[in-house]
């Protein structure tokens, strides 16, 4: 049910401040209604059939030890998904969310017979430290392939999507996306990812530092910083946002991770931020920047450093409980209460 | 089902440490797990029947126009909880939560064919500008109540409980409460309440002063100050949160107005903070001390101030998930997920 009310951001501002209750008195949740409501072009919003994809893809770059973790831990991960063991299935279960999980391009050859959504590119990345990690074909095939996955879920009716990652060394890929694209300090844009001690941490520093030194200064449009140094995970949650603006969805964003890929897809269309809800601040340090290029005050603050979506698992129910408030309080008139001064 | 184990904190922190994630991943969550899974002495916590406690009382203090409302509303909202158009009423059927509305003490006779729990202590508080709000029968009484009903839902198999209020003018009552308590500043503790401007603040911390001046230097006990600058809600509450500590209940504590009625229970019962989740960070500047006092991170920061439970009902998913993830979340091991480092 959509109307089409004269003047829209008006009539949202009215019903917000005619519920009962004080003027402001639900802070954030106010603002995350607005958003919803004004997205919608409804009074009425509804969130429907919310899904989260997770995409798992390895990185060339994990040989040169930027993780705590052996690259085979994405496709083990992988299969936890799929046996419903990992914290993303308990979050996804707890609050109703569909989990779809998708090989981007994981360095592993999966058997057929289970659910896991076929949408390899390669076997993961190149080494961006030798190499572009992609060739632009693969990384526009990664992009289109990520917008097919959310065409799959708009059939399923899902009005409300968040993305989750999975591949060991993505850390370093976002790290070296946020610098690129926001033109940061690479120090500035590195954290401990899985859990570095401080000379694994130096050493990813200096590793991400001579990838950046690759580069030069030209230069470069956000789909080519992405092939330089991005992973399949991360263009697919590019073009899954990108798509899922498109048809008019809300995005749930994640944090460090599926943060860098929704910053790519900022770059190529800024309008998508209309379509975001930020769900967490990472405990990872280059995600701030981020946020502040978004201008964006995530929902929870928790040291959350997972990523496989669990951030929008987490925070999906205070995005119901906006709509919820909207759409189902009293407001003072129906409900017979003085207001206020 | 209560395991014994030998060492209760080390297995609990074991079992965090060999989920599939990387060590301290989940933040927060990882602590609240913990939290509750040591209060329950257990490795398997359950959340059962969570509750909240809607407490409703009126000041005397209301009449020198420190609040924005006119105090028939604290009437009126009760019968918009039990009409269920309230905030409360919304996030609490959203997240399966039971509500209990209870008179501790509202200016107005209520008829008695509704769902109301009558605890009503009186028409009101004295007003606190002229003498005590409250009489040592009338605090002990309400404390005593607040007790009641937590066996109340103790006896229904809750062992959840939140807690949460309404009562024009009891952000006054509250900031009273920590400037005398913490030995703040009453300048410290006074915010806009239900939405003061600035002319009303101004009148707000004018008369507070003028209640804090009437105290002299004298030393007194918790229920002294709540005695002469309390509520009967905040007593009622403070009684609640006694008697959950004693039921080992896991306690849910809402903002500034709860959180005041937590420090005065917290000063009698310094334990009880092992049974508490801080909920939500307030808006309200007084807040702030209580958290510190407590050391508490609470667990939303999104500028509420609405009272009535509403940022319990709100956190409690996250609750939810923290013991999820311990139940249900598979081992490295059970896994086949190779460990880190």
């Amino acid at each position: 049910m959509n109307l089409q009310p004269f003047n829209l951001d008006e009539d949202i501002q009215k019903k917000i401040d005619t519920k009962t209750k004080p003027l402001g008195a639900l802070g954030d949740l106010e603002s995350i209604a607005f958003k919803i409501a004004k997205l919608q072009n409804s009074l009425m919003p509804r969130l429907l059939n919310p899904s989260i994809l997770v995409f798992a893809g390895d990185h060339g770059l994990a040989k040169t030890g930027v993780s705590a973790f052996p690259q085979d831990v994405t496709w083990q991960m992988v299969l936890n998904f799929l046996n419903k063991g990992a914290a993303i299935n308990v979050f996804a279960q707890q609050n109703d969310i569909e989990l779809k999980i998708i090989d981007a391009g994981v360095n592993f050859i999966f058997s057929k017979e289970n659910e896991l959504i076929d949408q390899k590119i390669g076997l993961g990345t190149k080494n961006c430290l030798e190499e572009d990690a992609m060739t632009e074909q693969e990384c526009l095939e990664a992009i289109e392939k990520g917008k097919e996955s959310v065409r799959l879920i708009d059939r399923e009716g899902s009005n409300v999507v968040g993305c989750g990652e999975m591949g060991i060394g993505n850390t370093s890929s976002a790290s070296l996306l946020v610098s690129l694209l926001c033109k940061a300090d690479i120090e500035e844009c590195v954290g401990r990812g899985t859990g570095l001690n401080d000379e694994q941490l130096e050493n990813k520093v200096k590793i991400l530092s001579q990838v950046i030194k690759r580069f030069g200064d030209r230069e470069r449009t956000p789909v080519e910083v992405l092939k330089a140094v991005g992973g399949f995970e991360i263009a697919q949650m590019a073009g899954a946002f990108l798509e899922a603006a498109e048809l008019g969805m809300v995005i749930l964003v994640d944090g460090f991770i599926a943060s860098s890929a929704f910053l790519v897809a900022g770059m190529i269309n800024p309008k998508i931020s209309e379509n975001a809800v930020f769900c967490h601040k990472s405990h990872e340090k280059g995600h701030a920047l981020i946020l502040n290029h978004f201008k964006a005050k995530p929902i929870l603050d928790m040291n959350l450093r997972l990523g496989e979506g669990t951030g929008c698992a987490l925070a999906y129910p205070i995005v119901k409980s906006a709509v919820a408030f909207f759409n189902d309080m009293a407001s003072f008139e129906s409900a017979n209460v003085s207001s206020g001064n």
